[in-house]
């Protein structure tokens, strides 16, 4: 600690991010990457890129990126908000949306565990809800608060680390019945099988959607992600960006995200093959006993009951396998795992068999 | 404005960047970038990265990166802070270690307009201070103040968008003075004849140094900047960061900026040449009349006692070249006209020799 911090600066609890290995011959299923190579076309139009213009600033607001994805998205360019990754566009989601003098924002007790470290950097007061016994994420609880100390609720959709979906239906009428608040749906996680909100952005000017292409479009080392709103309130994201960086997605990033959306079948075929895959692999879990939560994402959440989580992760450590475990008491028994190839989630059963037998 | 807006988001007054132009046949010396390509070895590194592991999350320090910079500055890596962009680390920096009750911190009434905005961004006080009437940084002026009410200083060394540097004793003598404030030198146009504070780095435990690629190293659309300065100080950045995004520099940003500091040579003859044109512009600039006021920069700052600046920046426009002014009182008569080739030079006073004859 030095004397130099500003004074809040000490009771920061920084996010801790899964582990990034030095070590190259890990089956790595703890940090929710894609374990296929982006397309080829995301490729070439970087290394084209490259011989363009790396001299000058980007588009300050990504313009020919903000193009691309209204047009894939049916939106309008100004509902479109790009940023470095979309932790940055949460960043600036939770400080120019949701600090409101007197007022909370709502989450889920199991979640993102990012969420509760923007609302201390930025002085943001919260209430977590419970998910229920199932660990789903039931709305009714959070209508059921008084509405006029709510400022806005964020979850992800799947939710994460549990993986499980709710539907859109539902959240329209969150959306529908407190019109009052922003409701922000987080869907890193959305293109393995859950309903995307999008579709719902213009008729509720109350909604948010968050996207990124470090799951689903296999881009998590190009750092690019998205807020989708309307105008008006995608202006707060916009005035707080513009008093933090002017030109936060750099010319390689932008000519490789519009790429990724172009490539409409490299996606489906990949992201049908990690649905497929996690299908496989939540078959092979429940057959070794374990218990595996109905997953819409890119991961499954396990347990069993019969072995120590943490004990579990290091043993599969010690078979060159990488998987995530928190520390939240609700969920210290679950370990979570990333669906990799067919062939990383069959030596990951063969050695759970190994493990468990 | 937009009752969804945090209440402190509609009295923002967002920085606004230099014009990027869509139109590419103008002579663009409004955002003081380089008019030199990058290095080709950072060009192919970027196209080997993105063969490599687009696919995982960079690493999350960026770690290779901090190695290379505290070999080529002979530093420490834990003294070295990356991000995306100079402009991102000052935010981190003034969030992290300028917010302190009670204080204020200090600035040039004459500066780079980003600072204020991170005040009203952060709800930081501050006070400027008068540049002396030939447009230098008089640190004399700073140390009058009464310390007690102070926490921090900074200013870019050289000054934008002066151009004007001052010397590394100086600056020394404000580090012993004032051992209770963080003095943060803002270097990003160091690199074209100012003294570094680098050196000090060791010795000061209040000092930050802040510098970019976007200039000397001709990566504006990269984005990668730093801050240097002792582990204690820097651990309050690192837990903004960790605050905030994880991963905020990208894998082919890490990749080009380390290529970019192992090839000396070309940086060398790059700044050399920039360092040369602008002493020959200079020149022509004072024969057609012009005041420049003298600068260790990549650009200069001119003024023409019988033109006005704005109707000079609009006639340049119409000879397709572009220049930057600024509303400030003191500097309205001023324009920045960033270093260009000796032949975007030698047009630009061409042009210049029409318009003021």
């Amino acid at each position: 600690m030095s004397a130099y911090w500003s004074d809040f600066v000490k009771t920061l609890d920084p996010y801790v991010p899964g582990e990034q290995p030095k070590q190259t011959d890990l089956i790595k299923l703890n940090t929710n990457e894609s374990p296929f190579a982006p397309s080829p076309a995301v490729l070439d139009a970087i290394r084209q890129a490259t011989a363009d213009q790396l001299r000058l600033y980007p588009s300050p607001e990504s313009d020919r990126l903000r193009a691309a994805v209204a047009r894939y998205y049916d939106l309008s360019e100004d509902q479109v908000f790009p940023g470095n990754g979309s932790d940055e566009v949460l960043a600036h989601l939770f400080l120019g949306l949701f600090r409101h003098q007197g007022k909370q924002i709502l989450f889920p007790d199991i979640t993102y565990s990012f969420y509760p470290v923007y609302c201390r950097l930025y002085d943001i007061d919260y209430q977590n809800v419970a998910l229920a016994d199932d660990f789903s994420i039931r709305l009714q609880d959070y209508l059921a608060l008084p509405p006029e100390t709510v400022s806005a609720v964020i979850f992800p959709n799947p939710n994460a680390p549990t993986g499980m979906a709710i539907g859109r239906d539902e959240i329209e009428q969150l959306l529908i019945q407190r019109p009052q608040w922003v409701v922000a749906v987080d869907e890193a996680y959305v293109d393995f099988g859950a309903q995307s909100c999008v579709p719902l952005i213009k008729k509720y000017k109350n909604l948010v959607v968050l996207q990124t292409l470090s799951k689903s479009r296999s881009l998590a080392g190009l750092r690019v992600g998205f807020a989708f709103a309307q105008p008006e309130l995608l202006e707060g994201l916009v005035r707080v960006k513009n008093s933090f960086n002017s030109y936060p997605v750099d010319r390689l990033a932008e000519a490789g995200a519009i790429a990724a959306f172009e490539d409409q079948s490299y996606f489906e075929q990949t992201t049908r093959e990690i649905v497929q895959t996690r299908e496989q692999l939540s078959e092979a879990m429940r057959a070794l006993g374990f218990t595996v939560l109905p997953s819409k994402a890119n991961f499954i959440f396990v347990s069993h009951s019969q072995y120590d989580a943490a004990q579990l992760l290091a043993s599969l450590r010690s078979h060159a396998i990488l998987v995530r475990h928190f520390r939240h008491p609700r969920i210290a028994s679950f370990l979570r795992v990333t669906i990799g190839t067919k062939k990383q989630c069959e030596t990951l059963i063969k050695s759970l068999s190994e493990i468990v037998s």
